[in-house]
């Protein structure tokens, strides 16, 4: 079982000669190896630890929470080179954050262990947790899963490798694509994680992304980052920032590295695959029924465009009237209102879902769909925004009532 | 019905000399006529008109939405001299928002009939509308309502009042006290409404009080900006502002204006009745299960810890978990973490359940009181903000799934 794919692709802005890889994971991209294992850190007896890790040289990009109480496996990541990462162990159940001194020596310990048993140096080998905040790990268990973790490599471990990182997702969001270049094809494999606490910069996720092609650690970087702004910085399911927020991408590729014209489409192609990624997490936003992508345009500036998306997204009246299938612009207008605070209100306002107005009679329709649009014109300027947003439901109410207890 | 009283006493910050009068409405104050009456407007034919007038000349203090895309009635309002105000007619089941320029021409002539049917001065009255933003008023129905209002106004009809300004409330939240002043005693009354689309600066909320103090109209502006920050200012249900949220205070009294510590203690008074009021919204916020006062203490400033405040409050997480009773304080650093971004991380971080800790065994039972308090330190400064929020349940987005359909 994986999440099934984002239906509306024209959402994914992918570049030619991106292709989804049926059946692909992490472990598709040459080079890399993977295993998910269970191991008693979630009740359930679900896998809950993984390591990925390229078996070659690699460079890395690296993207962090800026909450400013980060887990402590975030503490432990900003002390290393974000561009000499090559593999990361992970485990979910537990998020190891605001545990402190302990903390930092666990997540230390659990980067340690599983290096040593790939031979590998600690400073390459990232660590990530997500779970419940606020408890101790039990390190026993943690040392029992990196060991069997470890034993389990394989070139095939990536579908387990993406179930290991899940918490309250509904499946497991992997897949695969292929990239052309002008120097030949690369392949970009991607697990994700993530269904509530989630909202832009960043959403709370945790996405490790491998391939085979061939970067500079700069430039990677670099595409990194931009991949982000185009993706897991435009999704929300509920408007809070995890503490654990982490984007890592390997590149293991030993040829010459892609530079200009290359560079450029690979950043595209990345910026795609991780959009992919940040869709399907709405999708599997906790208790969602609906994906709306809301395009904000007319705005002053493009921020004021994020601004005013953000309030319409984040909305739990907005919300639970896309669970209804309810076209209650009144309170699209109300947040946009809000969002405006301090400035004149706009001239002109117009909204449509799918392109229908509110008072279509085929506008029920549209709402029924599992993904569609709602545009919203102010008609004061060129910004524009696009957001992607859950819908608050009765599940998500249950999920977050019992979730601990 | 009303709602039932604050059972925290101690929240309300009460002056020595006020006190409750039991049964009591806008009506009790000397020379106020009210009533309330059902022309429609409703589908449940409940009341939802309302006048509140007072018989004597009197001055007034109002403080209005700051949303950028005000309801008509708002528009209007900016317009009228705000301390002249001797009058109000209310509707509920229709706000008249986001209805133009023929919404306003609606809302003008609600107030000129209203006035007319009174003998008063157009400019004296005040109008307001709640309920579904984006529809057109059905005039004749609104001129209908407003003729039987106007021959039912009565000194008994408070209670009519209060009723008729409701919507999605569980009941109508209103009545009297007694305030000594050196001068003498005066009387305070109150009717509000109050349940969703509610959050500070200011809760989406009606709000009139009247009384047969005698202030200067610049005394009594003063004072109720004053009430509203320490009332309505520091409430939340779910984090949206209303485009037609309005506090309008209507002063009778004919005597000596009161000044210097009548004035003071009037203030504290006005700003304790508002309190009053403004928990009973959050008590009877949408779905509402649950009131909690956040303190926030030890923040750098005391906007900082509004921040604070404010991001715990809103947290869909954290009212889940307020819902589920489940003392999941993760989340609560959580939403600390995410407010404080940009600085550095609190050096202490502390919290309780009315004075108790997470992990107590006790927690429990706090958390299945109505009201209780969650304390928050941070040991950064001197920084303090107290906030009251309501939980996130089922019935919040059963509410607001169907609230139009």
């Amino acid at each position: 079982l994986t999440f099934p794919p984002v239906g509306r692709t024209d959402w994914i802005g992918a570049p030619d000669g991106l292709a989804l890889l049926p059946g692909g994971s992490v472990t598709t991209p040459d080079g890399f190896v993977a295993s998910g294992v269970a191991c008693g850190l979630k009740e359930s007896g679900n896998r809950d630890l993984g390591i990925l890790a390229s078996m070659r040289p690699a460079v890395s990009g690296l993207v962090l929470t800026i909450n400013a109480i980060p887990a402590e496996a975030i503490v432990r990541a900003k002390t290393l080179d974000p561009g000499g990462l090559c593999a990361i162990v992970v485990n979910s159940g537990n998020a190891n954050a605001a545990t402190g001194a302990q903390g930092l020596a666990d997540t230390n310990e659990m980067g340690q262990r599983a290096a040593a048993g790939l031979g590998m140096d600690p400073a390459a080998m990232l660590t990530a947790s997500t779970g419940v905040i606020g408890r101790r790990f039990q390190m026993d268990v943690v040392r029992r899963g990196i060991d069997l973790a470890v034993a389990g490599m394989s070139a095939d471990g990536g579908p387990h490798f993406a179930e290991a990182i899940c918490t309250t997702d509904r499946a497991p969001k992997a897949g695969a694509f292929t990239l052309e270049l002008s120097s030949g094809a690369v392949t970009i494999g991607v697990a994700s994680k993530g269904a509530g606490m989630i909202r832009p910069t960043m959403a709370t996720m945790l996405c490790f992304v491998s391939t085979d092609a061939s970067l500079r650690a700069e430039d990677l970087q670099r595409a990194t980052a931009s991949a982000t702004q185009g993706s897991f910085n435009r999704i929300s399911v509920d408007g809070q920032m995890s503490p654990s927020d982490t984007l890592l991408v390997i590149a293991n590729g030993q040829g010459s590295p892609i530079l200009g014209d290359d560079l450029a489409r690979f950043t595209r192609g990345l910026t795609a695959v991780c959009r992919w990624s940040a869709i399907q997490m709405v999708l599997d936003g906790e208790g969602a029924e609906h994906a709306v992508r809301l395009v904000v345009e007319g705005a002053t500036t493009d921020t004021e465009a994020d601004r005013v998306a953000r309030a319409i997204g984040d909305s739990p009246l907005v919300k639970s009237a896309i669970y209804g299938r309810d076209a209650n612009w009144g309170r699209i207008s109300q947040a946009v209102g809000q969002a405006l605070i301090g400035s004149e209100g706009p001239t002109e306002f117009s909204l449509s879902f799918d392109g229908r107005a509110a008072d279509d009679a085929d506008v029920g329709a549209v709402m029924a769909l599992t993904e569609y649009d709602i545009a919203v014109t102010l008609g004061r300027g060129p910004g524009r925004s696009d957001l992607w947003v859950s819908d608050l439901t009765h599940a998500y109410v249950s999920l977050n009532a019992d979730y601990t207890t």
